[in-house]
């Protein structure tokens, strides 16, 4: 069955995506009789293109990758210079993808993208941690209104799957508490300050080096990052309605090399741990390194690799880890939700 | 909407199924629209009940509790004493729910009753390893010839969800390998020998004081539990078509304390590896202990606990971990197979 797609935002996430749907077209038809059809995408720097008769996927990856625009694809008919609410309003699809940057504090615009693919009763599959971290629930109930999906497995974790987890595989049970390393670039630094003997500096300077931590590293050590996932899971898993700054936050700029070994020496390790959990019908939520027993699950996650504890009744406590960033893995995110919601609305 | 339900087997795991459909009722109904109607139970110890108008299963299953039988159960018009295949073929059921105890080596007469069912257009839940480690490409045949579904999360893992993680989670991945610590009772062993410096047959004895290991140690100590496992994953997970002797096995009664001790000394853990992949297009299989380094995320996995890693082409090593037994969480693997029954036949 074919399925018609407008993808907003094409960079690294969204070209993850096209070149999966590329590299698996065959195994998404004939296991899931599911046939893409791209029929526009709008990137803010690269231009836009809007072909509501379908485009080449292939072709117009590889013309992407070359050029670096999206506009100039060869594609007889096709409508450019609209922006990415016109590329919405005029794209004739059954599912909008939204992977462009997020901002935190606004949401926008990719909240803007969202309603308008919901209004037209398209379903969406989002990356963007914007919409589901500030307008969780009102996007939810307009879905719901208008008989569409919205999906964003990708905002935690990337390709490791926690959503899809609970609603297809862990369902029916009550969640009593999330808790997990959230944040791949902290716990590369803890691995190294333990292991290596690595001071704070150095494994700071060496996360930077090899890409893992950004010039300016605040959003990691000083757990914004992860907080920003730890909001998303209190509101998403346990119903909650949080902002940021209800959340305790302590990154690990105050950790020194002294206190790893010290850890060590007790038989703990520490990690960055965001968690979450009803109390009395209220959400406490933090993020703050937590020196952990080694007998815990989270405790022998290492390297920048993510992994979430979800403590239910019915299913004990069940941990998943996996990446938590990188091209295909977070291109994936996008397309099992794609898949999902393909599989849904037959 | 109304579900009904014929169930076979009544004991640990089928009542931890009923318990869970009268603590969740409401959950189920409104959140999932799912009714389960109970219209027949047989047991070949505890006898036989079936009325099709259905029968209150919180009230039924006080009776088993109380009585340990089935067939006095009050039900006005009920029939007894039929056999289980009389009780299937009688039956006007949507789902049968297959909780026998596991013969390994005929698979009777849980295959008989799966196809019984199948054959009826039934759709089958069972946690039963025996049809799935030897007869899974003939079911899965048959009950696609009827259009009816066969599900079995809880074969590997009990409630931990593994098949349904391959998928609604991480379908259009290739699994490249699976790995993982399949047996519980023998990673206790180890993590007592080795963070206790307990011996081999003190760890043992407590594995067996405390009802992990049975009397007769073998099918854990020896390798057998985790084998039947590998087996299963190397025929649905890599879409082999190995029986157990295909499969290299190794126990666990040759690890000595110094040999666990010697490898914490070199920064390494004995774990008991349950692994499968394809090479060269045949199934590599194996059960054996291995030292793994500590940064392996199988490393950190403690006590009776049971964990798997796929190795994936798009989402990476992907690795879960949760119990591995008990019996509201094997009764939850039959949940949940039973509720994506009920979402996949609508």
């Amino acid at each position: 069955m074919k399925r018609r797609i407008v993808m907003i935002g094409c960079g690294v996430v969204g070209q993850g995506f096209l070149q999966i749907l590329v590299d698996k077209k065959e195994l998404l038809k004939e296991k899931y009789d599911f046939e893409p059809v791209l029929v526009g995408v709008a990137d803010m720097m690269k231009g836009s293109i809007l072909h509501n008769d379908g485009m080449d996927i292939e072709a117009f990856l590889k013309h992407v990758e070359e050029t670096g625009n999206v506009h100039e694809f060869p594609a007889e008919g096709a409508t450019i210079g609209l922006n990415s609410v016109q590329t919405i309003r005029e794209a004739e699809a059954d599912i909008m993808v939204e992977v462009t940057y997020t901002d935190i504090k606004t949401g926008e615009p990719a909240t803007t993208h969202v309603k308008e693919a919901l209004n037209k009763e398209m379903s969406v599959a989002t990356t963007n941690k914007g919409p589901a971290t500030l307008h969780f629930k009102e996007l939810c109930d307009l879905a719901s209104k208008k008989c569409a999906l919205f999906k964003y497995e990708g905002v935690v974790m990337s390709g490791t799957p926690i959503f899809d987890l609970l609603d297809y595989c862990l369902a029916g049970n009550d969640v009593l508490e999330v808790k997990g390393i959230l944040n791949g670039t902290t716990n590369f630094m803890l691995d190294k300050m333990e292991t290596e003997n690595m001071s704070y500096d150095d494994a700071l300077a060496l996360a930077q080096k090899l890409g893992y931590a950004e010039a300016d590293p605040t959003a990691d050590v000083e757990g914004f990052d992860a907080l920003a996932k730890v909001v998303i899971l209190s509101n998403v898993v346990l119903g909650g309605n949080i902002r940021p700054e209800d959340a305790e936050r302590t990154g690990i700029s105050g950790i020194t090399i002294e206190m790893v070994q010290q850890a060590k020496a007790e038989g703990k390790r520490y990690k960055l741990i965001g968690s979450t959990k009803l109390v009395d019908g209220k959400i406490v939520a933090s993020v703050k390194p937590v020196k952990l027993p080694l007998s815990d699950p989270l405790a022998g996650v290492g390297g920048a690799i993510n992994a979430l504890t979800f403590k239910t009744d019915l299913s004990g406590d069940i941990t998943i880890q996996g990446p938590g960033a990188g091209k295909i893995e977070t291109g994936f995110a996008i397309m099992i939700d794609v898949l999902n919601i393909h599989r849904e609305l037959q």
